[in-house]
């Protein structure tokens, strides 16, 4: 799509195993995007992203995740740490 | 999509016949995801997950479904256990 | 999509004939999913469905439908009763 | 999709000039699917309806459509009156 | 799909060039499904909508748009005048 | 889709270098449709659209935007002013 | 589409490595879009967006992301600064 061939997704290739800041779509009743924080393993097309050592800090308490698949059309964005 | 081949579904791969968490988003008037835990038995690339053994714990109560296919337009992430 | 050729539309088949309980995710202002049962005659690979002898179980009340197609869209997941 | 050739759709086909009731999926701030009662003429792979004579009863009263196209996106089910 | 050939958007080409009712979805927080009125003059497979003289009337007033192109997504359904 | 060749985009190729009012889609917690009036630049099948000399007025204030493209999937109509 | 051959894609080529805004779609209970700030970095056919230096301003605060790949179903719309 790009005339000098750059695509977004190569923005994750330059993150893999790094960690990354996943921005999550407010859905149903939320009001506020929710954040997922992990270390990008893997991704795909539809923006799939496969976290590992993934968390969720929210009101200063952090959930830890593990490893974790996030189903592409539920990302907003994505952002290197 | 990945340079060294890893796709995000192959980490669903990696916990077949184990314990996972499935989060599914939250709909309609929800304010938080849901969350259904059972032994992956099959998955395919939309994320439609078959499930054994599959139960939901909210508010200190535990719901056992048995075996359930998700459609995979529902799951925010899915982790293993 | 599974090394050993397992789908989770598999489990559907093994469903045919018999009840199963639909439910239907929560949409527009609704809090809760709803839930119909009914005998599983066909399917396809939407997860639309087509149940016999379907039926609504909500606060003490029955409601029967008889023959009914559900859009694939509209679902949350599947389980055999 | 299935084994014995049967598929949810086929279920209209045997629907055809009869009268059948389309639950319309509850959508903005809707809490309770809607109703539309008609004669099916005809349907498609997405379940877009073409329907003659007909109406919607709701709080007693009735509104008569005559004929009418419903987009198949809004559907939640169909069934045989 | 029809094993008698008729389409649900055929009941469109016998509106080419008359006045449609289209009731557009109710989104984000509206209530009720708006309607829009105006002479059909072109429709594609998705159920875009090419309508002159088209026109709201809601509480008694009537707003008058002229030309519309209706993204096809919009639709709840559509009803010859 | 049309007999005649018509097509609902074809109102948008007679709008080029014109006005245009694009109403979009009230979305989350709005509940009416926002307005955007802009020159048509270009457009393609998704009804994306290309807009110079942008503007929205709401409320007796008018922003500028310059140059916009509006993703087809937010658009509820679009009028030739 | 367009009989000159001009796409609504053109217009962020023409503003590749400048400022752009992005308006991203209110969702869940948010009633106002929110706008991320960046420089263009590369885009793709779905309006999946790179961009640098990207930063978000709400209420007088600043909040900087950094590098960011925004999913093209969010964005409502995209404007050179």
């Amino acid at each position: 799509m790009a005339e000098d061939g750059k695509r977004p997704l190569d923005a994750l290739e330059k993150a893999r195993d790094k960690r990354i800041i996943v921005k999550v779509k407010p859905q149903g009743d939320q009001e506020e995007p929710r954040e997922i924080v992990g270390t990008l393993n893997a991704f795909d097309l539809h923006l799939n992203l496969w976290l590992e050592d993934a968390e969720k800090n929210e009101d200063g308490k952090t959930t830890k995740f593990g490893t974790v698949v996030i189903r592409g059309d539920n990302v907003l964005f994505v952002s290197p740490e």
